[in-house]
C-alpha cells in the first residue's frame, strides 16, 4: 500500500524541505497565487459579493437583501467524468464549473462565486494546469462567477470538486417538487447533442476531425441556461424545473418523484428537440439520444396549460419545445409516433443503479 | 484503461437497468435518502438557515442580517488524509466535517450547514457507510451544522470533499493578515497531540491498546475550537487568527506572510503547550511534536501586548499559552531554552512542497 505522505507529516524522521526559516512564497501558497492570478486577473471579485477571496482560512461572502443563497457542489473526476487523453485541459476547466453553475440555472438563480477543490499529479503542473486554468477562467468570466477559495492537494489522478454559490430572490427559486398534474413539459435546446459529441470524441481522431463540430463543442464546453432560468423565474411561468445533466429519461423521473406525479412524453414532439446528426454518424437514433444522452445541461421545466402559450418557440436563439405533460398516474410513459404507449425507462447515468 | 461508465451513459448499446418505467426510489436517490435520514434525523434543518435541503438541484440558505457568510471546503481522501485499514469509519465521518468546521472557527465564525461530496466503492455500502454516517451525524450535531446537500458517485477509493457554510458578524471575521509587530502569539490546547495519536495508531495493534488514550482520541475525533474563536471575536481581543491543521511550523508562516511580518517562538514557552506522552512512547521530543505535528485543529491567534493580560490561562478547560511574538523582521526564529536562536523551518504538511 502506498504510504500516504500527509500521514507522515511532522514526523521527525522526515527530511526538512526548508531550512532557511524565511517566509518565502512556496509550495501550496505559490500554487494558490497562480490559480488566483489565472482566475481573477481582470475582475474585481468584490463586485460579486466576495468580501475576502483566496488566501485565508475561508472566504467571506455578502449576500444581497431579499435573496436566498443557492448552494451546490459537483464532482468532476478523471476516468469517471472525463478522460485525460480525450478531453482537452481547457474543456476540463470549463466543464467542472459549467456543471455546477447549471444547478444554479435550474433554480432560476444567478451564480455569485465558486470554490475549487483540486487534486492532481505533479507531472500535470505545467501545460495541463495552464490549460485547465484558462478554461476555468473563461467559464468564470462567461458565467460571472469568480473564484473565492478552495483546497488543493497532490494525487495520482485528477480530482475536482466545485462548489457554486448563487442567489435567487427569496421565495422565487424553482424547485423540482412543485409541478402539477396537467402541466406542460418543456425542454430547452436539442437533447442528446452532448452525447453525440462524446461519440465523435471517442472515435479515432474524432477530436481532430470534428474540432469545430457544434456537437463536440456542446460536449466540451456546455453552456448552462442561466438567462433562460432567470427569465422563467422572473415571469413566474414555470412551476418546477431541473437541469438535464444525466439524460431526460433519468432526470425527468427525479422531477416526477419530487412532485409526486408521473409524466407522458410524446415521441413526435421530442423528435423536434433531438440532435441534427452529421452524415456518416454511427447508427444511433436521434430519439434515443434525446431520451438517454447525458451532459446537455439543458433545462426541463413545467408550465401550467393556461400559461403554456406564453412560452416562446425559442429564447435567445435556444429552441424551447413542449414534449409532454405531467400526469396524476405515477408512471412514465413514452407515446410512440404511432400512438403506442410504452414505459419510459431510465437509461441515463446513475452511478448507484449499476450492478457493478 | 478503465472505461468510465458515466461516459458511456445513454449509449444505446448499454443495457437498460430498469424496464418498469415506474418512479420508484432507486440508485442515487435511495442513497441520498439514507444519508439524509442518518444526518438530519432529529433536528429541524430550517433552524440553521437551511430553507431547502437534500433532494433538489441545489440547497437554499438564508443568511442572517448583519452577518457575512463564511465559505470553506476541504479534501479528505483515502490514502492521503486517512487509511481505510487504520481509521475507523466513524472517525472518517467525524473528521471530514471537523476539518472544514475548524476553518470557520479560525475566522471566529459559527457553522450553519454543510455540503457533502462523497465517492466510494460499492463494497463499502454496508457497515462502512453506516459507521461513516454515524460519525458524520455525531459531528453534525456537536458542531450545530446540518447537512444541506451534496453530490455522490461510485469510485474505487473513498473520496470526500466537505464545504462548510458559516456566519460571522459583518466586519468581525478574524483574518490571517491583520497581525501587528509586537503582538503576542497564543496557541490553544497542546500542540502535537494528534500527531502522537497517529503514531499510536500506526503501531501494531495501536488502535486497540490505546483506544481510550486521549492522544488517539484527539487524532480520530478532533474538536474545532468554535467557542474560543467566537469568544475572541466577540471580545475583540485578537488581531489575527489561523487554525493549526498542518503543524505550527507550517501554519505560523502562513499568518506571517499574510501579515507581512515575521515571528519569534520561545521554546521554553512552547514546551508548556506540548503533549504529555505516555510511558514507553517512541523517542520523539515533545517540542518537535508541538512544532511539526499536524491535525490538531487548535487555534493560533495574535493579541496586542496591551490586551494580552486579558487572555485567561485556559478557556472552557482548554489551555491558552503565549508562545512568542510577531516581529518586523520577516524571518521565523526559534529561541532555544538556552536563549540560542535558530531558523524555524517548516516541517509540517504541504503537499506541494515535497519533491515527489
Amino acid at each position: 500500500m502506498e504510504v500516504p505522505r500527509e500521514l507522515y507529516s511532522g514526523h521527525p524522521v522526515n527530511k526538512r524541505q526548508h531550512q532557511s526559516g524565511e517566509c518565502t512564497e512556496q509550495g501550496e501558497l505559490a500554487l494558490l497565487r497562480r490559480i488566483s492570478k489565472a482566475t481573477t486577473a481582470d475582475r474585481g471579485i468584490e463586485g460579486r459579493g466576495v468580501r475576502l477571496g483566496i488566501g485565508d482560512d475561508a472566504a467571506l461572502f455578502q449576500g444581497r437583501r431579499g435573496c436566498e443563497t443557492i448552494l451546490t457542489c459537483d464532482w468532476f473526476l478523471e476516468g469517471t467524468h472525463f478522460l485525460l487523453e480525450k478531453h482537452p485541459a481547457e474543456s476540463v476547466g470549463w466543464k467542472c464549473l459549467a456543471r455546477a453553475v447549471s444547478d444554479v440555472a435550474a433554480m432560476g438563480g444567478m451564480p455569485r462565486c465558486f470554490l475549487l477543490s483540486l487534486a492532481f499529479p505533479k507531472i500535470l503542473s505545467g501545460r495541463w494546469l495552464d490549460g485547465f486554468l484558462r478554461g476555468l477562467w473563461r467559464a468564470s468570466r462567461r458565467f460571472g462567477c469568480p473564484l473565492a477559495g478552495g483546497d488543493t492537494t497532490r494525487r495520482r489522478e485528477i480530482l475536482i470538486n466545485v462548489t457554486v454559490v448563487g442567489e435567487v430572490r427569496s421565495g422565487r427559486a424553482l424547485l423540482r417538487s412543485e409541478a402539477r398534474a396537467g402541466d406542460v413539459i418543456f425542454v430547452s435546446g436539442l437533447l442528446g447533442e452532448a452525447q453525440a459529441g462524446l461519440d465523435l470524441l471517442r472515435m479515432r481522431d474524432g477530436a481532430r476531425r470534428f474540432l469545430k463540430n457544434p456537437l463536440l463543442k456542446k460536449h466540451l464546453f456546455p453552456e448552462p441556461r442561466l438567462a433562460l432560468g432567470q427569465w422563467l423565474t422572473r415571469e413566474r411561468l414555470a412551476t418546477a424545473m431541473i437541469d438535464i445533466s444525466d439524460g431526460l429519461s433519468s432526470d425527468l423521473p427525479r422531477l416526477c418523484t419530487a412532485s409526486g406525479l408521473g409524466a407522458r412524453i410524446d415521441s413526435s414532439k421530442l423528435l423536434k428537440a433531438s440532435p441534427l446528426l452529421p452524415e456518416r454518424f454511427p447508427g444511433i437514433h436521434p430519439l434515443k439520444l434525446a431520451l438517454d444522452g447525458g451532459d446537455d445541461y439543458e433545462l426541463l421545466f413545467t408550465v401550467p396549460v393556461s400559461k403554456a402559450r406564453r412560452v416562446p418557440g425559442s429564447f435567445e436563439g435556444i429552441p424551447l419545445t413542449a414534449v409532454g405533460w405531467m400526469a396524476l398516474e405515477k408512471d412514465l410513459v413514452l407515446i410512440g409516433t404511432d400512438s403506442s404507449e410504452s414505459p419510459l425507462a431510465a437509461g441515463g447515468w446513475d452511478p448507484f443503479r449499476s450492478k457493478e
